[in-house]
């Protein structure tokens, strides 16, 4: 359901994007090597200098030194002789070599091939002008010239990338790590972050595309110390406000024009309005929104408040297949209440049923602890890291029980481990809340200096060292290797005080 | 080499297209049948309503119930569920079935493969609308959704054709024939000159789509006497003016802009330059533009002559293998030398050197009648058509001597027959020259009225009754259906008189 006043401003805040060109930098070929990264690694073979000659059946691999979120463009030419017929080149592009070393008719995976990133264009006059229609995100990019008329060669006589953000990357807060391997895991952080930055916070600018709450509060947080692209923040708390499902907020918004929202709820997404404004409020301090806004903040309460007394919730929380999920939505219902219950007392708003709904969610999540084991445990007799997560955030215990937790589910041996990024985010800030900062600093390095290691070059939607292959899609090659929600340490370095926590 | 002087003056005469919308009429599918052109016949399924629900895997076939020039554009939407990955269309355009049902991996003509007509769609947003970036030319367009995420289905919303074309098609001269069967003969080259009519005379909307001055010559005589648009025609005479090779007139201009020819030669099509501007002087009377153009007319002349002097010519003629044009060319040289002359005679030029050459070449050609036969004999011993044709219209010898020509050339069992409908025209002319209305106008019934009985809507670039795989690529998925040196028996139609001629 459309909430025009909100939708209306949701437009109001959009604003053009930032440009900027990037040529290829050097032809690359890639090779077996069962030390790389997924098993693929892109050498270098050339400097890569206009024109490039292409006769029919060429095919040449380019790499542009950097992850590009843009729109390809380029020009044909004939070259000594008048070409006859038009010349068809077909374009893959891949933000990490995998893409283009597994052939898209090999692909398997569970979401639909149309993500693939692959596109054939037929000129059938040269000399021409070309930009490709479709926005793509890659480094590198493989052109084929695909018809069949040899005699007559062709050249590429411009090539670049025409990148686009909402934000221009050198508009960052300046913040200084002496560190250079911390530097690096900050800047792919940030860089994860600009490419993401569109006309909304996208989750990943290769696939999808689209405003998930659950990424856009990451995104936030992320934003208010570095881009503080307020605006774009405000545009997309309007379209989820202005974009509802029976009052529920969606858990994303396509962000086309006309915007629209599928049919389902996730119900920590939903909750995550409320963590939307209280960030807001806490980093801008302006009041105006969260007033414009608070009902709708309340109102995801009440309607997650009233599945969970029937149990009827549908969460993400996290990738994890079997997990039980009853535990964590309670962690997540009192984290996001406790925020609520801070605007509401801000915006001097009656706060009793938040209250009550406090208590009555704490009593509940208490009856899941254990206390042999100092750790809390499913009515289906399922320990999890993510249970531990939300609990501790939740605040239901002391500091010192919240500090044990988060040790016994170290030593445990559960299966039900943390998957993505972003719930790595939410464990980081368990850390952060027990001020187990150096662990935290720690678990960051650890987890996203592999991933620098592995040769990437943004923030990847998922990434498990001990299997290089993991995909939620069951097609490695279809995963994003720029995604929103891994952008936080970003965060977590202005957070941790990284510099003096290292230290400790 | 660019003369800019003229390449401007057709940049002047460059106008807005004109555009009308053509719709989807029916589905069809294809089936073999022994009787039908080519073996393959398009068979109506039903009505076609839109929307067209396409899951993936799906795939339709539509009849636009007439030749179309121009954009295809459409609408893509959801259905009952929001489509989670892009759709991917495969678009496959025919003007004939034959198209549409060999498959795009078997072609293996003489032309490149970039001129089939095919072309994917990726729409990573849905509802969105397309416009293909490429001009097609179809009657028929095969639609598949290839991408494959079944969940999903899609519906096309909007489908149409943008056709275009330089004239609308009912600012034709009205010409009223009463015959059914001359009026649907009429009608279909009309149509042809209409759909060739774009930002230039092109050869075929299809493919090539080039200003090629032997076809450009037939569609301005046809143009004359239907459409009257002038200004295209100056506009292309002007650009074959103000590009040329060493002086010469080339075959033909790529219309893009900038335009530009290749480095080659046809010797009858650098001499087809005097016809243009005779036919322009006679059809429009301004003098204008021949006093403008006389110089690089009788350049042609004299670039010709020279060559013809030394037998070192490399002229069209006609398509058909082993030919010897020797003959053919002296002809066209004579006809197009005396076209020089009235123009001179007109613009008060001294024609002392027109005149001796017709002489000499008249001398030359004379050479090669042999009275025993009565047919025009090669130095090599060829008897061909083009050589009686072509000798008949240089007007050396008397009406009678024409005419025995004429009648000759049909008993004799030469292999060395017309091949094309442009041909064809010259024959037609021979006829008319020698007075033979009723004959000419049996031959044009026959040939062109089997062309009807096949099932063209346009006149085909190539069509031999006895071989409908014919084809000059070796590939008859590659001729084009509408060909603009196939459409003079508008020409003719007028010419003849047809009405009465029939009752002769």
């Amino acid at each position: 359901m459309k909430y025009t006043i909100f939708s209306e401003k949701a437009k109001a805040h959009k604003k053009p994007l930032h440009h900027k060109t990037v040529v290829p930098v050097s032809y690359v070929h890639f090779e077996e090597d069962k030390l790389a990264f997924q098993k693929v690694r892109a050498v270098k073979d050339a400097k890569c200098n206009l024109p490039i000659l292409l006769n029919a059946g060429d095919s040449v691999t380019l790499d542009f030194g950097e992850h590009c979120v843009g729109y390809l463009h380029y020009t044909v030419n004939h070259t000594y002789t008048i070409t006859d017929s038009p010349p068809r080149l077909k374009f893959t592009f891949g933000e990490m070599p995998l893409e283009l070393t597994v052939p898209s008719d090999e692909y398997h995976g569970t979401l639909g091939d149309g993500w693939l990133q692959n596109e054939v264009k037929t000129s059938v006059f040269l000399p021409c002008a070309v930009q490709l229609e479709r926005r793509y995100a890659f480094r590198y990019v493989r052109i084929e010239r695909i018809d069949n008329a040899t005699k007559f060669p062709v050249e590429i006589q411009q090539l670049y990338c025409d990148c686009v953000s909402s934000v221009s990357r050198e508009s960052a807060a300046e913040f200084a790590i002496s560190d250079p391997f911390l530097k690096r895991i900050y800047d792919i952080s940030l860089d994860t972050l600009c490419s993401c930055e569109q006309d909304v916070f996208e989750d990943g600018p290769k696939r999808d595309r689209r405003l998930w709450i659950g990424d856009l509060r990451l995104q936030a947080l992320t934003d208010y110390v570095s881009f503080k692209n307020i605006d774009l923040i405000k545009r997309c708390i309007y379209l989820f406000a202005g974009y509802r499902i029976d009052g529920a907020v969606a858990p994303y918004v396509f962000p086309d024009s006309p915007p629209y929202v599928d049919g389902w709820v996730f119900d920590d997404y939903s909750l995550f309005f409320i963590s939307c404004i209280y960030d807001y409020m806490e980093n801008c301090g302006d009041l105006e929104l969260p007033v414009e806004l608070y009902d709708i903040a309340l109102q995801q309460a009440q309607i997650v408040g009233a599945k969970i007394e029937t149990m009827k919730v549908t969460p993400f929380i996290d990738w994890c297949d079997g997990l039980d999920k009853s535990v964590a939505i309670i962690g997540v219902y009192i984290y996001t209440l406790r925020q609520l219950y801070a605007i509401a007392k801000k915006l001097q708003k009656d706060a009793t049923w938040i209250k009550a709904e406090i208590d009555k969610a704490e009593m509940a999540l208490r009856g899941f602890y254990s206390e042999k084991e100092g750790l809390f445990v499913t009515e289906s007799n399922q320990i999890s890291w993510h249970s531990q997560v939300w609990a501790v955030l939740s605040g239901v215990l002391t500091k010192d029980e919240n500090v044990k937790v988060l040790k016994n589910i170290e030593t445990s041996k559960t299966a039900f481990t943390m998957r993505t990024p972003y719930m790595m985010h939410y464990y980081l800030e368990a850390l952060y809340s027990c001020n187990l900062k150096k662990k935290a600093l720690d678990f960051l390095k650890g987890y996203w200096g592999k991933i620098v290691a592995c040769g990437f070059d943004r923030c990847p939607e998922i990434f498990n060292p001990d299997n290089q292959f993991e995909s939620p899609y069951n097609a490695p090659e279809i995963n994003s290797a720029c995604h929103a929600w891994s952008c936080t340490p970003v965060y977590w370095l202005h957070m941790l005080d990284a510099e003096n926590t290292d230290k400790e």
